[in-house]
């Protein structure tokens, strides 16, 4: 018999239906190497990108030239432009605003690496840092007020450069589905005074059955309501509202966890796609005692049906408790750390 | 300069970037049509099914053989099943039920026809007849308080089949996006007193620049806020919140509606895999003065990302106006009433 789940912070449902459950080899994850061809996020064609915002390179060495080791440039074909006001107006019953925003590429290594665990962790770490550094930066622009880092990999997952980069998109408005992780989280502690996702974390803690990885600062588990087989969250066990008020402790633990759950969900799933997107609270509020920034990877294994977006029921055929299991049992090959390698490419 | 549009109803933003856009024929379409496989769908192999619900069949034909026009069967790997109590629980701060409801299958013709523009107008009535008829009869369970009517065409829009047929969910709890509408059509209501729903068609008919087709009784347009590329919503011009109650003019005038816009969309765009999805009142309300029932049919043209999921945010590089005007100005093949066929299929 399959389960209805409800997301506990957005009320979501989920239904958990083993009856169409496969086992994790059965899903096609066909992962598309495109090897060979000409790459422009690769070290030496840094004139096939815009100008670079920020880059952490070697000292002496010019932007936009070789020498970087982390690079941020704007989205050739940006969603949002940065230039302009918002010019807020009404047509009828219908809102609107220009799409004043901004899009960047955060092209992770110079190298031509395709994943997340690929990265050194001291190459994830600097990542991190200049996830972190833009987004302080363009929280000072007051027209903005959230911003979005995300990362697509692979076809499957929406990603049209194989190279491995993030994006960051930043809004003048919410992205509604933060906006309801707020709502809810808000809700819950109107009523109990506590952080929704704090309860979480103590609840993943102690049955243990859906924890994937327990560092010192960072709790990785499948979520009760997961609406993708092998969906995985990563939250800081400290309460923390804003990503971008993380410690130098946080970003050295992190990187490790967060290359360790891609790698068990890549040696798991046979390199699937998939994507990771971080929730943090928007721009222009302080700490806030609700709400709990965290990461969200999900594997693309299932096919997107516009059911899903029609309805905002999701139905994932793998149960969480089963999902967990598999990834904590997954062995990665011995770390030699700073330096871990799962595979090479050309 | 991209535009960020709000939906009215749901308050969901989407960012039309038409810096991103590409013309119509650059989307990958890819129609896979799997010429000579075994169809469990087509008559004659009707022992390939679970036994059907209910059929139009001719009389004194026999269940579960031959002479049939539209068929209903149980989803040979159902989402939800039928027997049993909700068990309704909680464990911590989760709450769950045990997986109760119906999940059928509309078989909407006996010959191998793969999208709704080949149905015959009289074939698409009597789909549309079938919808209703389960929905009335499902309603009937205490357990159940939402019936959800959706189509895939096409692999890319998770269709596993090809033949062409609907399916049907029924749960035990509203689908969170569903919810989110009534949520926001009543505080509308509340605020203004009349139905947002019938705003936008007065809107719509006013403006004329999304509409796609207007009949006495419907309304074809892009929405305002399209999250789609080509997405195209079908409302009931008379405000009515219940698919169930729709009147025989209303299924005779929407047939033919539902028929060409699809047809429009496919002769547009190279038959690309699309879905749709009619959004209902619950089955626990009587007519509601704030919500209005309607079809929404997405084209599946650009490749889903965990972005889309992750934010709530879409991004759509095509205007609905560019759109609309795109569609109105599709000349279908000169149509023999009750039994046009754009193309032939083997």
């Amino acid at each position: 018999m399959p389960d209805l789940r409800k997301d506990p912070i957005v009320g979501r449902w989920v239904i958990i239906a083993t009856s169409r459950a496969k086992r994790p080899h059965d899903f096609d994850t066909t992962p598309q190497r495109q090897k060979g061809r000409f790459c422009p996020f690769c070290e030496g064609n840094e004139d096939k990108t815009p100008n670079e915002i920020i880059a952490y390179r070697r000292p002496g060495s010019v932007p936009n030239r070789p020498g970087w080791r982390v690079r941020v440039v704007p989205n050739k074909y940006p969603a949002l432009e940065i230039e302009g006001d918002l010019n807020k107006r009404g047509e009828g019953i219908y809102d609107m605003m220009r799409g004043v925003g901004a899009h960047e590429v955060i092209i992770e290594c110079p190298q031509h690496l395709i994943s997340t665990s690929e990265l050194s962790e001291e190459q994830l770490r600097e990542v991190l840092w200049v996830y972190r550094d833009r987004l302080v930066d363009l929280k000072r622009d007051r027209r903005l007020v959230y911003g979005m880092v995300f990362k697509n990999v692979g076809a499957a997952a929406g990603a049209s450069l194989e190279h491995t980069h993030s994006q960051l998109i930043v809004t003048p408005i919410v992205p509604i589905n933060v906006w309801e992780e707020m709502t809810g989280s808000l809700e819950f502690y109107n009523y109990r005074g506590r952080c929704i996702y704090c309860d979480m974390i103590q609840q993943e803690l102690a049955t243990e059955k859906r924890v994937v990885l327990d560092t010192p600062l960072f709790l990785a588990f499948c979520p009760f309501a997961s609406r993708f087989p092998f969906e995985t969250w990563v939250l800081p066990k400290s309460h923390s509202s804003h990503f971008e008020n993380i410690q130098k402790n946080g970003v050295d633990d992190l990187s490790g966890v967060l290359r360790q759950v891609i790698a068990k969900i890549e040696a798991a799933l046979g390199q699937p796609a998939y994507n990771y997107i971080i929730h943090t609270a928007p721009f222009d509020t302080q700490e806030l005692s609700h709400y709990h920034w965290h990461i969200e990877i999900m594997p693309s294994l299932t096919k997107a049906a516009g059911f899903e977006w029609g309805t905002g029921f999701y139905i994932n055929p793998v149960p969480p408790e089963d999902a967990a299991a598999f990834l904590r049992e997954v062995e990665l090959e011995a770390q030699e750390p700073q330096s871990i390698s799962l595979r090479q490419t050309g």
